[in-house]
C-alpha cells in the first residue's frame, strides 16, 4: 500500500514505512515485464485507494453503483424468463437501454430523464407515424423524399432549440430521444411497415425500464436532489460563518501566540465554487415529489437566491483574505485599538450566519435573528466609531509616552503617518463592515425562503430563548 | 409581432405601436377557442423571437442544427439504398443512434464522444464475449447465474467509477456505453448465439456513424473548443480591463458631469461566472488535433490558470463595486487629491490587461508588457505616496481657507475627522492597489502561457513600439 506521487517526466516512489518515516526510492528505468506489471499494480492500487476514499467519504455513492447493478439484473430477467421474453421479445433491449441511460444518482435526475424519455418517445412516435402516413399517400418516388426532408427539418430544428436556455435546462435529454425516435420510426417504417405494433412494443419497454428505475431509485436508499441542495446551502453557510471568524482572527490576532485557525478560512472558497452544482440540483429538485419535510412546490429557486447572497459575501471575504495575505505593517497600538470591535463584528456576523444556517437546516423560523442582526449592526456602528476615534486614540496613546517632543504640528504628522501606514488594517476593517452589510442580504434572502417554505414557528419560539440571551450580552470576553 | 410580458397570475399584453408609443391591454379571461389559439400563437411568436435572437447572435448555432440534420439524412441513406442495406442490415439503426448521440457542437466534443463510444464498445464487447465463453463452458444452470452476476458486478463497479473526478471528466459517456454494450452482448448472447457476427455488425455501424459525424463536424464550418476557449479567455480579459476603468471612473468621477460609463463595469461578472464553460472547453480542447494556430499539445490547461488569475482580480473588483455602490461621503477635496492617481492606476492596470488580451488573441509575445507593468507599479507607488500625503494635503488646503480658527490641535481634529469620513474612498483606493497587485498574477500566468505555447516573437518587437510610447506619457489629461 505504498502511496505514489507522480513527478513530471518520471515516477517517484515514496514508500511509507509503518513507523511513519518515509523512504524515497529513486526512479528506475522500466526494463522488464516484472517492472511493467509492478508499475501497473501500483497504478491500480493508487486508483483503488482514491476509489476507497470517495466511497468511505460518501457511502451512498457505493450504494448507487449497487442499485444500478440491481436494476440491470432485474431488467435482464426479461431475457431469461420465457413468458416475459415472448411478451416483449427482442425489444427488451430497449428496456435495458432505458435503465442504463435513465438511472441517475438523485431521484430528481431519474424522474427528469424518465419523463423526458417517455414524453419524447410518445411525441416523436406520433409525429413520425403522421409523417409516414402522409408520405405513404404521396406515391413511391415521393415517399423517401418526404421522409428524408422531414428528418432533416425536424432534427435541425430540435438541435437548434437546445441552445435556448429554458429548453436546455429541462428537456436536453428529451430532445436527443425525440430526434432518435423520430428518425427510427420515420425511416424504419419504410422497411418494416408495422408501425403500430412497433410503437406498442417500445411503449411497453419504456414503461418497464422507467418503472424499474424509479422503483429501485425511490425505494432503495433514495438520494433526493432537493435534500442535497438544502444541506449544501446550509452547510456552505456554516463554512462561510467559520471562515469569517477565522479571517478576522488571522487579520487582527497575528501577533498573539501565533495559534492561527487558518484551517477555517478557506471555507468561503466552497461558496465561490458551488454555483454549478447548486443550479443543477435546484433544477432536478423541481422534478421531485414531496419528500421528507419538503412539501409540494417547495421554493427551490429561493435557495439559489440565498446562495447568490452568500457568494456576494464570499467575494468580499476573498478581498479581505488578500489583505490578510499582504504584509500588515500596522502598529500594535492601532491593531489593539481595532481588534476588539473587528473581532466582535466578525463574531456577530458569524453568529447571524450560523443561526441562519441552523434555521434552514431545522426548517424552523428563528426568533433570535432580529436580535442578532441588531447586535451585528451595533457592532458595525461601533467599528465606525472606533475608526473615527482612531486618530485621537493614537494621539493620546502617543501623548502619554512621548509628550517631550515638539508641539501640535509634529504630533499631528506622527499620527497621520502612523494612520497611513496602518492603511491595510483600516481597509480590512472597512471590508469587514462591508461583509456585515452583505450578511444582511443573506438575512433577507433566508427570510424570504422561510416565508415561502413556511418554516415552522412554534418550536422556534421555544428554541430562540437561549440564543437571544446569548446575544443580549455581547461577548466581550472573546475579544 | 407584439412583444409579450408575462405577469404572475395572468398575462399582460403590451402591444408596441409602430410610432414607439406602447399601449397596455388589460388581461382578459380566456373564454373561447379563438382566445386560446391566439394565446398559443403569441407564445409561439415569443419563442420564435427568442430563437431568432440566439440565432442572429451566433449563426454557428443555426449551422450546427443544419449539420445534424445533414448527418442524419446521410446516415438514413443506409435504409434507402438497397446494396448498403444488405450490407449493414437492421443494425443500421445503430448508426443512426451513433450520429444522434455523438454529434456535438464542438469538434472536441464530437471526437471525445466518438472515441468514448468506439473504445467502450470494443472493450465491453471483448469482455462480454469472454464472460460468455466462460459461462457457456459452465453448464446450462450455471450460465444465467454467471452472466447475471457479471452484469451486476461490472455495472456496479463502472457506475461507481464515475464518481472519480478523473474518470468523470474524460470517460463519463464511455462508461454508459460500456455498461450498455456489456449488458447487451452478455445477455443477448444467451439467446442469439452468434456473437462474433453481431460484434462485427456493431463495429461497422459505429465506424459508419462516427465517420459521418466527424466528416460533417470537421469539414462543414467546424467549431473548435480550443478556439472557443482562446477567444473566451481573451475576450473576458478585455471585459475585465474595461470594467476596471469603468469602476474607477464611477468611483472618483461621480461629481463631474454625471456621464458615467456604468455600462462598462458589469463586465467583470462574466469573469466570475465563466468557470464552468472554461473547464468544459479546456477538457474538450485536449481531444482536438492541431488546428489553425494551435499546435499539437497546446497548453490548454494553462488557459485555466490565466482564467483563475483573472477571477482573483474580479473578486477584488466585486468588493470595489460594493464601495462604489455605497454612498461615498468623502469631501470633494479628498476625492480630487486621490482622483488623479487612482484613475491613472486603474487606466495603467487596464492597459496591462488589454495588452495581455491582445497578446493572447494574436498569439504574439508582447514586448511592451514589462514597460506597462513598470508603469503600473509606479502608479501603485504614487497612489501609496498620495495616501500618505493625504493628511498634509488636507491640512494645507484647509489652512489656506480657514486659518482663522484655533491652533494646531483643532486643525488636527478637523483633518482626522475628514480623513475618517473619507474612509470608503480610501478603502476603494486600497482595493484598487490590491487589484493592480493581482493583475501582476495575470501577467505571470499569461507569461507562462506565452512560454508554453511558444508565442510569436518577431512581430511583437515591431508591434510593441506604439503601446510603449503611449505608456511613457502617463495620461494625465484623462484625469
Amino acid at each position: 500500500m505504498a502511496p505514489e506521487k507522480e513527478v513530471q517526466g518520471g515516477v517517484e516512489w515514496r514508500v511509507t514505512v509503518p513507523e511513519g518515516a518515509s523512504a524515497v526510492v529513486e526512479p528506475r528505468p522500466v526494463n522488464g515485464w516484472a517492472d511493467l506489471v509492478r508499475a501497473w499494480l501500483m497504478a491500480a492500487a493508487g486508483f483503488g485507494r482514491k476509489a476507497w476514499v470517495i466511497g468511505a467519504d460518501d457511502p451512498r455513492k457505493v450504494v448507487h453503483g449497487v442499485k444500478v447493478g440491481a436494476a440491470l439484473s432485474l431488467v435482464s430477467l426479461f431475457y431469461y424468463t420465457r413468458p416475459l421474453y415472448d411478451g416483449v421479445g427482442g425489444w427488451a433491449m430497449w428496456a435495458v437501454m432505458t435503465v442504463v441511460v435513465v438511472f441517475e444518482f438523485t431521484v430528481g435526475g431519474c424522474l427528469c430523464k424518465g419523463f423526458n424519455r417517455a414524453m419524447a418517445t410518445v411525441t416523436a412516435g406520433l409525429l413520425a407515424v403522421g409523417v409516414h402516413w402522409i408520405a405513404s399517400r404521396a406515391g413511391e418516388t415521393a415517399e423517401p423524399v418526404i421522409l428524408s426532408a422531414s428528418v432533416f427539418v425536424l432534427a435541425s430544428a430540435a438541435t437548434f432549440s437546445r441552445f435556448l436556455p429554458a429548453i436546455k435546462a429541462r428537456f436536453d435529454y428529451g430532445i436527443t430521444i425525440f430526434i432518435l425516435t423520430f428518425t427510427f420510426v420515420a425511416v424504419s417504417g419504410y422497411r418494416v411497415d408495422r408501425l403500430l405494433h412497433l410503437a406498442q412494443q417500445r411503449a411497453y419497454t419504456i414503461v418497464i425500464g422507467v418503472g424499474i428505475c424509479l422503483l429501485v431509485c425511490v425505494f432503495i436508499c433514495p438520494v433526493w436532489a432537493g435534500q442535497e441542495l438544502h444541506l449544501l446551502v446550509s452547510g456552505n453557510m456554516e463554512k462561510l460563518a467559520d471562515s469569517l471568524e477565522g479571517l478576522a482572527e488571522e487579520c487582527f490576532m497575528e501577533e498573539q501566540g501565533k495559534q492561527l485557525p487558518s484551517a477555517k478560512s478557506p471555507g468561503y472558497k466552497c461558496v465561490l465554487n458551488s454555483k454549478a452544482s447548486e443550479d443543477s440540483q435546484a433544477n432536478l429538485a423541481k422534478w421531485e415529489p414531496p419528500h421528507g419535510r419538503f412539501r409540494f412546490r417547495h421554493p427551490w429557486s429561493q435557495y439559489l437566491k440565498v446562495a447568490a447572497a452568500m457568494r456576494y459575501c464570499a467575494y468580499c471575504m476573498e478581498a479581505l483574505n488578500g489583505c490578510v495575505a499582504s504584509e500588515i505593517k500596522a502598529s500594535e497600538k492601532m491593531k489593539s485599538h481595532l481588534r476588539g470591535v473587528c473581532v466582535k463584528l466578525s463574531s456577530d456576523s458569524s453568529k447571524v450566519l450560523k443561526e441562519l444556517a441552523r434555521s434552514i437546516r431545522s426548517m424552523e423560523e428563528s426568533r433570535s435573528i432580529p436580535c442578532l442582526v441588531t447586535e451585528m449592526k451595533r457592532g458595525a456602528q461601533e467599528l465606525q466609531a472606533s475608526l473615527r476615534s482612531l486618530p485621537e486614540q493614537l494621539m493620546s496613546a502617543g501623548g502619554e509616552e512621548e509628550t517631550t517632543a515638539d508641539g501640535g504640528g509634529g504630533e499631528t504628522q506622527r499620527v497621520t503617518v502612523s494612520l497611513m501606514e496602518g492603511m491595510p488594517i483600516i481597509t480590512a476593517a472597512c471590508l469587514l463592515a462591508e461583509v456585515s452589510e452583505r450578511v444582511e442580504g443573506v438575512v433577507e434572502a433566508v427570510g424570504a425562503l422561510a416565508a415561502l417554505a413556511r418554516f415552522d414557528r412554534k418550536k422556534a419560539a421555544f428554541a430562540s430563548v437561549a440564543p437571544q440571551e446569548e446575544s443580549a450580552t455581547p461577548q466581550r470576553q472573546e475579544v
